[in-house]
């Protein structure tokens, strides 16, 4: 069910010729529509000539028929897809960014999050920058161009740049004539490519976009990799590669990207599927049915029952219109959210020992009340197994696992959980288990931040807060 | 994944005293969106003042929380989702209906087909009425004022009524101080209703939207039946009950309605894992793996797997955010619409032998692109079976089954549908297992006129083309 | 400045081919929108096919290019602007109406107000019928339907109906084959018609809309006339003129007309202005300069300043986009709305003697509002004089003229009233003088009611309650 | 009529407490609609956190009740309405614009036109900045925080950065605790100030934006003028004032500015009448009637009939509605937009000689179909005379002037352009009497730049150029 968010996905596209490459950038983002509902934004480049269109709004509400037109052809064209806090920000803050420095336009499209952010934006002010958004993507733009200043192209500015920026961005950059995929060194986020059949190449956070256009996935871009595309060549340049040790976000598989992307040469799908089997063998239940909770549950709940052979069998209806914006109106609360959303298969249930998978336990809220409709309907045990390990620790990367306070691992013991939710027993997949999701060759390979507290880069102390609280903060008053 | 469409859902709610039955309205037409999607409404009663609104799109797009504040609060609401074509004609088209008549206002809602539509219609202008719409609903409407002049009540009017309209209909009627479920003789369509903790009471095309309300189920309105609910009373009419045979449509069970929702006692998911056990015994194969297509392929696969010993797998992600109206910019065309809409996840087909279940074949060019899908996908074999017997005739009571020569089963033997599809083998549920999918004691109860052309009513020579020729008609040049 | 609003403005285009006719009806209402700000729409004719927009807003904003290119093309068009109270009833009353009768399709589009709506209504429901609006328009169809069952033609059928219906009606009717201008006996309200160069024909409310369509005034339609246009023929049906005396409405020379449009063989701007004459006459005062409130009240300031020979000067500034839905946010009342839309030119008014002409007071509130600028801003003295006679007596023609408690001159002697809105002076027009606006020749023709109570039809006792408490009626509770 | 069009217009506000400063600016604002139709936005300041809201689109379209009041309360607020080009680039380029420095926020409403744009946006280039907008504002924005780093106040930022950029410029500086008006040392164009009854402080482009706040006028910003208003001072520096000689726009009173405010001591609407007197006396002629073209064609005809003695009328009548996005549908043409828009009042002109006032001849187009409007309705003779003097340079200070070869006066003699556009006779303005204008005060303190070519600043040659071509500019192609 999920209360997690991922920030962004990224999309870039460069052909031969002008091309509707607005069309192919809308199709990428819609299949990463689901790392970003808040806002998005495509960037058409016309030989030089840079048009875009930013909105707060899900692909297919902001980007209609006339204002894909409206766009134009172009060879080249960058899209996101954002996460983001609602309200009066949401529509400066979206993305793609677009500046005009001495070189001409450029377009950045970022997935992730800068540590050394407010660093970076302080000795930015001092030196006399005025910053438009609270994007760190403003940050970035600004580093590239500083060192574009003593620098004979792009690409060697963003080497520079690339010393300077720390934490997690997978960036999709576009200059008047190159398109430019970047990884950061700890390779946090995927970010992957591929190419058409008649010779465009794709740039995605996911396989799933890459897929959407009808390309062929030719690999992930490594970690600490530059590269850099152009009308006729491609420019592969591994400065910052094999630099650090990687630090893969290990819930892109368990819950951000979608089950049909590949990452590290493994579907997200056949991970999750993994976990499930993991479980059962750690967590075993005497029981009926197993049942996921959909979407992010099914394909574990599939694996469990495959492990342990108890019948896997659909037990929820997820309603699906509830898409974007269903409001609560009258009376109602975030209770009837659930009951609205999803309903009950009473016949699989009823009278049933029932094993139920989920791939998190945020709050603990929302899975109460999915417990409880069990209930209702007549489940005689109900099992909880959770195909992530606890989370104990804020995350600083680019997603908003939030402060230890809304943490209910945090707060209670495991026997209270229990209670709490109001299960007959809860497991969680073990941190060993869950670095092994993706097999061995991937093991030494994740960031565990999130279970254990090893922040893989030095945390500012004030990261966090800086990070949130910019917004609102008024940095003197005299002025 | 289907190419029919339902007509309509209805809903009607009435309780003690003076609340928010507008958002409890909402949340039921949320419910049974997916029996129309072009537009919906909802009308308020407060004490035999109406407030209504209507409009075409979705419920949640339709439905702002200010319009449903503007509906105010009342002791009862009709609330209806429809699908219908597009155009300039939609709106006007929109549904409950309200009018007036000499005693009052009269709002109704209506999910089936009038198969004397045009005789009645006719007969009605002879008289000197007038129309605003094409719908057979204002025939309905006009029928029962007519009978109310020489009956002592609404529902005295709607038993009269019932003797002169013929076909399929489910209704909710609305006067100014009862809520009136109707359903006809021969029981085409589902209705159904239940109760709230409070005491209010809902009627409800499926009983799921009785469930997101919060209510519990009591019972489907009987073929004939006339419910009379006020604010006081329930009075149960069974003049028309047991004048005919019932024909219930069994595309409810294997298409339209959701799975969560129980019919003549049995849920609907349990009918279609059933279709696919059958399925599994008709049409066995050596096969790998089996998968459905998403959302209404997946229950009968699970069945195909159970019976068979075949494992199921998710094999399709659904982009989930397609909801609505998702655009195809640019030089793109319907084949990258399924592309978009639905990705093969490789790693469960590559290099298999897959059963690939879905619920119905109408023109074969969706099919043939998913097959298309898996083929690129790695899937060595791919054998097709259908949870449904083959359409051979159009339908007449409420759904858009289409004449004849758009159906590839009148046109095409089993074997050539199954090389123009590109499938190994293709195998179709029996009408005699379709018959069985509820139970023995449904076996005598369906209409299978779809499927044999056996129509449980007299059908107009000329039913079909004035039905859907009408908004074009000019009767007559001279006026 | 006006509290008074007109119903209605018609308009009606037959061309002999197919051509824009949406557009040049879109021109036409553009014209008479003063005429009606609460809902318009279009219905165009395309060989007996009819297509049709309504919705509530301006002109300009319902019609966007898309809509106005989905009505398509054809050889006749009748459009509609309407003011109407606001709120959900808005859209379904929107005009033109149109229904499908035994003989095929019909639009009606009507200005006017039925003085035996109540009671036509009544027998007609007592008849059977069933109402989708609260309109008289919906009436009319009715009666023309019933009476078409035993007529030879819609000409006919409209002879006969004219027998039964009561009250003032300017009606555009058009039918599949023909477009048909009627005007009731007494002609209450404008109605007129022109021909294009081309040979389309033209009917309108008021010339300025013939003229907006490129097309050359012809004469007004005569009280009682029925002109029925085809696409060869004309044809004059008198059977009903000379059957009553003529009561024009003389508020349409006032101020409901625009000042362009000529009515009777006079522009209403030289009426206004020779109604500053009398009152130059009537009410002559020692002062400095003569304003008037824009916009209706310029006329009759240079009228008052031509006879008088005191300076005529613009002393008030209009926001000119204040049109539509101005709002007040925030703790703002209504006495700012004066000051947002009206700005004094000080230098015009400062240290001077004024004399303030304005069209009518209704209730006085902005009348005084707009002396109390005046004064602020330095007028030494404010003589008002008001170009129509006071009201006594509400409007049952079409027209908001409201109930007497609503009526300052109803409640107030002059000299209270003087008081009340702060001048040194007040004059009105005189009745005879009113009469006299239009020449020697129209001087018996007006309908006086409003300011003397000589109705010129009988007036049902519970005419007017029953009009404006339609909506909210339950007639009886039983059902 | 008029082709010309103001950049800008701007409004700030500041109060002793935290009140409904956003209300307060949307009153402006729309006050202000006349000078930018394009844009605009609002920015509040709540105690040093900033809210905004900005879009292309008219005030009372883009600001809702709800979003009004989304901004929330504040003790300041800037707004700004902007005339602009269509398209993509619309709304980033709407103002205020909000940025973020090494002190906080800042918000700039600029109305004007930088004449050193190009130089010092390379600069800043040169030095690593990067820019969002093609804005001169936001170069504005960037010298300020350059200076500011240096300084030690915003103020003393401010003085400093007048010595760098050059040009017009009036503008509303909104800093976390100050609230600062600022005009170039030439006082291009207007900006005054006023305070309301409670206190609070006003600065606004023209006075009757004061007026429609209720405040009171206090007096003009001088030439170079900073004004620095905080909570609870004012502190008024001028250090640029009397440095160089002042150069007010003299169109300001011709056309741009509402004839209610009052520009140097004067009444815009009295100096409109005085041009017509002088008009009356250079160039008089045998004529019937004067009349004016609507709206700013009005004054001035008033003034040639008091001086001339013949008669003013109002001849034409502009439809109200017109305001906003009028469309154009179908085949119609722009000659049709004329007819739409005005219709002559026949009576007024039939068999007169006709004196016709218009504020300026731009292309001519307009100016001969409402000459040829006049001719149909039966004008004997016309004859124009032009409240201005030609246009025969480009403006580089803030209006939309074009470039020669689109200025009629530039490519035709006077007797060519009194044929082209119809017209019996021609008289312009002459240069002298438009200098008296504003009495004689005045005489030596216009720019004249527009008539004679005499430029007040420096222009770089390529000044023009650069400004339009910005947006599609790719400086380099190798980035």
């Amino acid at each position: 069910m999920g209360g997690l968010r991922e920030e962004c996905g990224v999309f870039g596209i460069i052909s031969k010729e002008n091309t509707d490459v607005a069309a192919s950038t809308y199709y990428g983002l819609f299949a990463l529509q689901h790392r970003g509902q808040e806002s998005c934004g495509i960037v058409v480049n016309n030989g030089g000539a840079f048009s875009d269109y930013k909105d707060t709004g899900l692909v297919n509400d902001v980007f209609t028929a006339d204002r894909l037109h409206k766009l134009g052809t172009g060879n080249m064209a960058v899209g996101h897809v954002r996460y983001g806090t609602t309200g009066g920000k949401g529509r400066i803050n979206a993305q793609p960014i677009v500046v005009e420095n001495i070189k001409g336009h450029t377009a950045l499209a970022h997935n992730g999050n800068l540590t050394n952010y407010s660093e970076l934006r302080r000795d930015l002010e001092l030196g006399g920058a005025i910053f438009h958004t609270t994007n760190d993507t403003e940050v970035i733009s600004y580093i590239i161009t500083q060192e574009r200043l003593t620098s004979d192209s792009i690409e060697e500015a963003t080497v520079k740049a690339m010393s300077r920026i720390k934490g997690a961005y997978s960036l999709v950059i576009m200059s008047s004539s190159k398109l430019i995929a970047v990884r950061d060194p700890k390779g946090f986020r995927p970010l992957c490519y591929g190419v058409t059949e008649d010779g465009s190449y794709v740039i995605a956070s996911e396989s799933c976009a890459i897929d959407s256009v009808g390309a062929k996935f030719i690999r992930d871009v490594l970690p600490g990799e530059i590269i850099v595309f152009t009308k006729d060549s491609i420019n592969y340049i591994d400065t910052h590669c094999n630099t650090e040790k990687q630090s893969f976000c290990v819930f892109e598989y368990i819950y951000f990207s979608r089950p049909d992307s590949q990452i590290e040469g493994k579907t997200v799908q056949s991970c999750r599927v993994r976990a499930g089997e993991f479980l059962a063998k750690e967590h075993s239940v005497q029981a009926d049915v197993v049942i996921g909770v959909p979407d992010s549950g099914l394909d574990a709940a599939i694996g469990y029952s495959r492990e342990s052979g108890i019948p896997y069998e659909i037990g929820f209806i997820k309603n699906k219109y509830i898409g974007r914006t269903f409001i609560s109106p009258g009376q109602t609360t975030r209770e009837d959210g659930v009951r609205i959303k999803l309903n009950v298969i009473s016949d699989v249930v009823k009278g049933k020992r029932v094993v139920l998978i989920d791939d998190s336990i945020v709050r603990g809220t929302t899975c109460r009340r999915i417990v409880g409709l069990l209930r209702e309907a007549g489940a005689t045990e109900v099992h909880m197994r959770v195909s992530a390990p606890p989370f104990l620790n804020p995350c600083y990367y680019g997603t908003d696992i939030d402060s230890k306070e809304n943490l209910i691992a945090c707060n209670y013991t495991l026997a209270e959980i229990t209670t709490m939710i109001g299960v007959d027993s809860l497991g969680y997949l073990s941190l060993e288990d869950a670095m092994s999701l993706a097999g061995e060759e991937m093991k030494d390979k994740f960031c565990t931040a999130c279970f254990n507290g090893a922040y893989p880069t030095e945390i500012s102390t004030n990261t966090y807060t800086n990070l949130y609280n910019q917004e609102n903060s008024s940095k003197n008053i005299e002025d």
